[in-house]
């Protein structure tokens, strides 16, 4: 494969950067572009959601890439979701019922600015930042970008250019406008909005409370999480309808109504946030959103990836993870034509787009699956039935049951849409068996999971029999 | 309701000339304006859709306007499908066991004129051609219009502004360039494209093939379908894949690469239409795709209808009736609102958004699953013997069983969304059976019958269980 190819690389956020590192790797030359300044030198802004879950398949990004166990110093376990309820009771539903398997909280700046340290200490990557993309030539591979300060605008051309600039591409904006080919392309939006607040740290970068966990208060239509953040902080979020609800964005605009609030569904909550209404009002609200859109790919010349191309709401915790498996499925592709003396970008891009999209378009569909899962099944009884069962199948028989969360989070052998496809069968078999009563006491737990194995078995039967 | 409001219809196609003709019998002031010419005074173009599907939901429009009658002199009754298999063979596969259902073949620019003509004798309403719409001031309820001959631009203000221009509403496009309100938004192309040929009449407005069929030659990627007209023609529509096929757009570049793909696919056609290769590269080639979008109305002011609201594939034969559909459930919140002083559009607006949303987008689902039926399922056995057990169920048993396929076009008493339900629900519970052996020769229809309710009933309870 020949190793002069330019490749441009439009936004330096986690995928950016992390792409711009393994084509640097394989010994291309890298121009990577950031609208943004280089967020090693400046002060965040608060309200952007700034912890992640990062998991088995962004690990092995990372891991192809040299970085995962520098990555490792950044994440603090979080081996189950604790939820709680309206009087402050906690329980932990803890993720697997396998002890090695566990989500990671980490910084989402902290994580960025490893992976472009590590990106620029290769002598073929070149960083530009606060330079915005203006246009992209899909045609001919080369892109116009504007100054942040001067507003002076530069061109570059490349052989082969990668949109990794997020959910609100401008990349992807030049495929949508462009007529000569037909652009698929969905933006949906939840009726929900989000809003980041602080729980600080205690005394001595303390936790004030359970550290190793992703926190839940699910109260129906409106949730709150919170994630720990290595000073002792945790990031929480607010998930609330926009209007249309007893609370709402459109209702919490005085300090009394946020406390109101506040004290009737998160007592717990409220004596751990110092500012509550100061911050509420001081960050902004969100908006949460899917994109899917297709072809990612325009003239063999311009490829999307990460957000840019397959935006997902954040209820799986795996929007970054899912960006980083699309560098890995790249990588591999690129691995099987490395012989090859010439390079067909175009064969090459076609083939990792008919290899992911099915993927991506199942995460992002089970990520608003798992909206409902977390603001309203985790505190209902039929669904924590489902999840003891589910724990105690994996703990006693950890090669033989994977739950559906486990497939898509851990087992990243398996893609997401065979996940998706085995792990909705399962939880449709459990959840019948147990509304119809017949998975008994009397019962081995032996017993009952060679039950939903079989009744698992006969709904993926029957589904392929009526639907293909 | 006070009747002195002024309605602004952009749009004079089926859909924006039943509503402003519906509108005007309500005593509105009734602007419609329209971007093409008159179409009762040009040519028509060749190689546009120029016959629909019309059927009860789409007649029921019609009736409350008045004109369902007048409608009908246009109609050619079809009382089933025909499939042609590649040796020329036929059969007929009635749309439903019963004697009176059936769907119709209708002109579509002649039921355009037929609207154009009644809402024209109102006094109560203005039509502008000739004026395209480019901006739509959607807080304020007016619109700009170029003159197509001269470019001079006027501006019309109403109370209210309905957008029925189609699946590439010039007012939608307002919504999604809006950033005051979140708006979804989704376009999704088919890999298929689709041209039209024509079958001229026989000799003295003689049908060259049986005149009350669609007709169907399903060939699994590809399929040719054919409706008569009242001249003895019939159009036909090649649905062919744009690339990546044996045959496809992108190779069919030759008349005798056309001949070649006709001959071997269609021998049939080929004797029927005389100028085969001329009309195939006269014609243009059109996308097949579906629009959903959310919310239809903005700030009170504008709502969607028709086309620009939800646009279809045409695989169910639904797409018009859909249009029609909206102005029935629209006028039946007209009505509900009728005896109240001060007309409130807010209300209405979202009212009939939050009440026909769910059908729309599970007719434009049904539409797309449709196209995998008549291209494949038609010429499969499984699903020949599944069509002819529910044909028969609907002969013997008329009030107790309705089909998928009855249920969306014929059963105008339930919902898309209903019919969505019930009806995937059916097929999957005799396409099982009918795997399994279940549906034994010794057992009666009725038994049967009985079965096949028992196992759908059982498919919506696990469903319901599992999804809520």
């Amino acid at each position: 494969m020949s190793k002069n190819q330019n490749i441009l690389i439009i936004g330096a956020g986690l995928c950016g950067s992390l792409l711009a590192l393994r084509m640097a790797q394989r010994g291309f030359q890298v121009t990577l572009v950031e609208k943004r300044p280089d967020l090693r030198k400046i002060i965040q802004d608060a309200g952007r959601s700034i912890n992640l879950a990062l998991s088995d398949r962004g690990l092995r990004g990372l891991r192809i890439a040299g970085v995962e166990e520098a990555a490792k110093k950044l994440c603090i376990p979080m081996n189950g979701r604790m939820i709680h309820d309206k009087a402050g009771n906690t329980f932990l539903s803890p993720y697997s019922g396998r002890k090695n398997e566990y989500i990671n909280s980490v910084s989402r700046p902290g994580l960025n600015m490893l992976l472009l340290d590590e990106a620029e200490k290769m002598p073929n990557v070149k960083i530009i930042f606060n330079h915005a993309c203006e246009n992209v030539d899909l045609e001919n591979a080369s892109a116009v970008f504007k100054e942040f300060n001067s507003d002076k605008e530069i061109t570059i051309s490349a052989d082969v250019i990668f949109g990794t600039d997020g959910a609100g591409s401008a990349v992807r904006k030049n495929m949508y406008e462009n007529h000569k080919f037909l652009f698929s392309f969905s933006q949906q939006w939840l009726g929900h909005g989000y809003k980041e607040l602080e729980i600080p740290a205690a005394e001595n970068n303390g936790y004030r409370t359970y550290k190793n966990a992703l926190h839940i208060w699910p109260r129906g239509e409106d949730m709150l999480i919170a994630l720990p953040n290595l000073d002792g902080s945790f990031t929480v979020t607010l998930f609330l309808p926009y209007e249309n609800n007893d609370y709402c964005f459109a209702n919490l605009t005085t300090p009394e109504m946020v406390h109101e609030y506040f004290n009737k569904e998160y007592p717990d909550v409220v004596e751990m946030i110092p500012n509550l209404s100061e911050e509420f009002f001081n960050n902004p609200i969100g908006p949460l959103g899917t994109v899917k859109c297709s072809p990612w790919n325009s003239f063999g010349k311009v490829l999307l990836l990460g957000d840019a191309a397959h935006a997902i709401v954040p209820f799986y915790g795996q929007g970054m993870n899912a960006s980083f498996e699309d560098v890995v499925v790249f990588d591999e592709i690129l691995e099987k034509y490395a012989s090859e003396e010439n390079i067909n970008w175009n064969t090459i891009l076609k083939e990792y787009e008919s290899k992911r999209i099915n993927d991506t378009d199942a995460i992002a569909d089970l990520a608003v699956d798992n909206f409902h899962e977390m603001k309203e099944h985790t505190a209902m009884e039929i669904f924590q039935n489902k999840r003891k069962l589910e724990t105690a199948f994996e703990a006693e028989f950890p090669e033989e049951y994977y739950s559906k969360y486990s497939l898509v989070t851990f087992k990243e052998s398996i893609s997401y849409s065979e996940a998706m496809k085995r792990g909705r069968a399962q939880d449709k078999a459990i959840l019948n068996l147990l509304d119809d009563g017949k998975l008994t006491e009397e019962m081995s737990l032996k017993e009952k999971l060679e039950l939903v194995k079989k009744e698992t078995q006969a709904i993926l039967h029957d589904d392929e029999v009526a639907f293909g």
